[in-house]
């Protein structure tokens, strides 16, 4: 088994800290995204989409799509606390907040990201008004995720889950890429944030 | 128990689909998007995105976003051949293929007719620019299609799963709401577009 990774991208970061949570470790190899690794043959026979991360089993099947890679290791390991939940609610509760995060947060802040930045432009066309509507977007999506943590101690819940790693990248891509005022305005963020970066599984 | 839902949209029939695959049956009610039911204080007071589908529980708790409603039933209940995977595997591969068809796919669709048509232009900015780019992006994604259905009768491997749910709908709104040309150029998903269509659960 060996997981392709790139990693400081946030997909890379994600299932790296799922698998610091849930106590795994795997063998990995490092390839470099910005220099196109990706976009070779090689690579593209183990990746659907030709992205990492990438999770080569032992038998030749592979994973792409980081959550789906948390999802397989989170399935095969008996551990307590599935990130992914427990009872039919809790795991369509995470479910459901886990798309709002991504739809309404980490997807758009991609978008604003890659369209304004032409980090990609050698490989995708932008459109840099998408970018600008995309911030703004994500800069609306900011208010409903405090609401939601002024009265919630993680996201899908009052027990923490995959949707706090994928909110915890999502800020670090509004502040960083973005240059997004977070802590400033949104005290529960700033809150929730700042404990999530204390556990050890968030340690750079 | 209910379920509500705007009959005509991609979403509530995700979930209509997925409920009659399973052999599940729940009382609904018709929301009118258009017309902006689901912007109302009482329906925003039950769902997390403002969106239908939404499920209400006999306990009051609710479920936005129709994977997380399908992901609740397929849970809940007994039934053979979950639709989301049984082993960790089949459960990650299932998650990978839905989330390659739904971010390169489906969404990627729903971008292109709402910024294209501007149907929901009186609660949303609308950038044409990114309508054109998605229905280019959608365009490149369907040969990709049309290489997996060469080599699998289903979308995620050889059994039928949401992804097939999600793809079906995919196609038609690249059909029907984009006017791109499927059956005639891509004979791999027009065989399986036809098969799934004579699903007892597929009818109208």
């Amino acid at each position: 088994m060996k997981l392709y990774e790139a990693p400081p991208s946030p997909s890379s970061r994600r299932v790296s800290i799922f698998l610091k949570e849930i106590g795994v470790d795997v063998p990995r190899e490092a390839i470099d995204i910005r220099g196109g690794d990706n976009l070779k043959e090689e690579f593209q026979a183990i990746s659907v989409s030709g992205k990492v991360p990438t999770l080569l089993l032992d038998n030749g099947d592979s994973l792409s799509e980081s959550v789906a890679i948390c999802r397989y290791f989170d399935a095969l390991h008996d551990h307590k606390g599935h990130l992914f939940g427990e009872t039919p609610y809790e795991q369509a509760s995470i479910e459901m907040w886990h798309r709002v995060l991504e739809l309404d947060g980490l997807y758009l802040a991609f978008q604003a990201f890659r369209n304004l930045s032409g980090a990609y432009s050698d490989r995708e066309r932008c459109v840099k008004a998408w970018g600008d509507e995309s911030k703004l977007r994500v800069e609306e999506f900011l208010p409903k995720l405090e609401k939601r943590l002024e009265v919630s101690a993680y996201i899908a819940g009052d027990k923490f889950s995959i949707v706090d790693i994928t909110g915890f990248l999502f800020v670090g891509v509004c502040i960083k890429a973005l240059e997004i005022e977070v802590y400033g305005k949104y005290p529960a963020i700033k809150a929730w944030h700042e404990t999530l970066a204390q556990r050890e599984a968030f340690q750079a």
